[in-house]
């Protein structure tokens, strides 16, 4: 098995005001990616919802070493390393023009099941997996496990229209965004490489009122999403270069 | 000359919580294909950048008689109808894959100088314009010019890193976004065909605090958006069945 190759040109819809692609569209970009390998080879959320099951990202961790600029190639290759009970590990490397690799990224999907909104067995999908996965080793250290921190609330946003996405829950970018709209924009202006690490822990649903709570030490800016009944939705860091 | 011509297919990234592609998704083809023909002919906004211009959307209406499912193909013929001193006008058509036309736009766009924000003479792309120009119907009733209603204030928006553009204001997506947010979810999901009508009067830029007004009357949703200071900077109208 060999991994899965997407070309993309960077678009100047995709771009922000420094005229490099936005860190979500970036996310965009690999998560529409991996929704069309899967769809190609057969476990896409098409499939899946004939049985009312669907893929949720669940962690994610995408090293930047650079963002590339409007009007640029790069290669992006993908691809399934493994899968246990609960978690299937999706892999990522970005190249430029030039094949010089500048991109990584680790995603560890879990399967919901609509009906209950819990996860499934993923062993219900062993057979997709068969045959789907590559021996290589992964890109990056895996997505870390972020722990609560003492931090004071950088914003709000109440769940809108414009934010959900098919699942009916808030759209991995819109957390993107909001972590971003939150910081001075002197500090993306500046941006020359990023890693960032993603906990998704419960569901942004469609009017839910969320806090952004942020704390930035030692160059790590970290980010968590609480609703109203203080839950903790989602959280975030930032290494930031 | 002929239209250009341009596949798409619908990818789950696009469509909302219906799992039909959202209005402002289907914007933000049908502008990307724009800037694709534009740069593909040589004046896109990478040749005009070298002036320090930019193309600047004016006016726009859509007409949609249907809004694709996610995984459906459609194509999409782009031209430009004719231009005068401050005006470039070009014309959009949607077909489904068995060909049916199911969508139609016309778009108004001026040339922006960057450097004193102004419009400039679009006879300085007169040559860019020669032999580009594509003699075909319009589509469709052109852009109304829309004036001031009634209304009352349905939301408000603070212009954040996310909404701005390489431009650098917000983005024709995020205004037809904060509309369809402010309007009760129902709307939108029993949303059978739209004609939208937009009228860009001043550009939103970044830190803009923005109040959106609104005012339904006859099957007519009229939107206007102010900044801070009480000016008019976008007009919105939506006749939804």
């Amino acid at each position: 098995m060999e991994k899965s190759v997407f070309k993309y040109r960077i678009e100047p819809n995709r771009v922000d005001f420094t005229g490099r692609i936005s860190v979500s569209s970036m996310f965009d970009m690999i998560l529409a990616a991996a929704g069309e390998d899967a769809h190609t080879r057969g476990f896409g959320v098409d499939a899946l919802a004939v049985n009312d099951y669907g893929w949720v990202l669940s962690r994610i961790c995408f090293e930047l070493d650079a963002l590339p600029k409007e009007y640029s190639d790069l290669t992006l290759y993908t691809w399934i390393g493994g899968y246990n009970r609960l978690i299937s590990t999706r892999n990522f490397q970005l190249a430029d023009a030039e094949g010089k690799e500048f991109g990584r990224a680790v995603s560890q999907w879990c399967m919901l099941d609509f009906n209950t909104r819990m996860p499934a067995d993923m062993n219900t999908m062993a057979k997709a997996h068969e045959g789907n996965m590559v021996d290589a080793p992964e890109p990056c250290e895996r997505p870390r496990r972020l722990l609560a921190v003492d931090s004071e609330v950088v914003g709000s946003h109440k769940v809108a229209y414009s934010d959900i996405d098919f699942n009916h829950h808030m759209n991995t970018m819109r957390y993107i965004d909001l972590i971003f709209d939150s910081m001075p924009i002197e500090v993306i202006e500046n941006l020359q490489s990023v890693r960032m690490d993603i906990n998704f822990v419960k569901e942004a649903l469609y009017g839910d009122e969320l806090s952004i709570y942020g704390n930035e030490c030692d160059g790590v800016r970290q980010y968590e999403f609480r609703n109203a009944a203080g839950e903790v939705l989602c959280r975030a860091a930032l290494e930031i270069k």
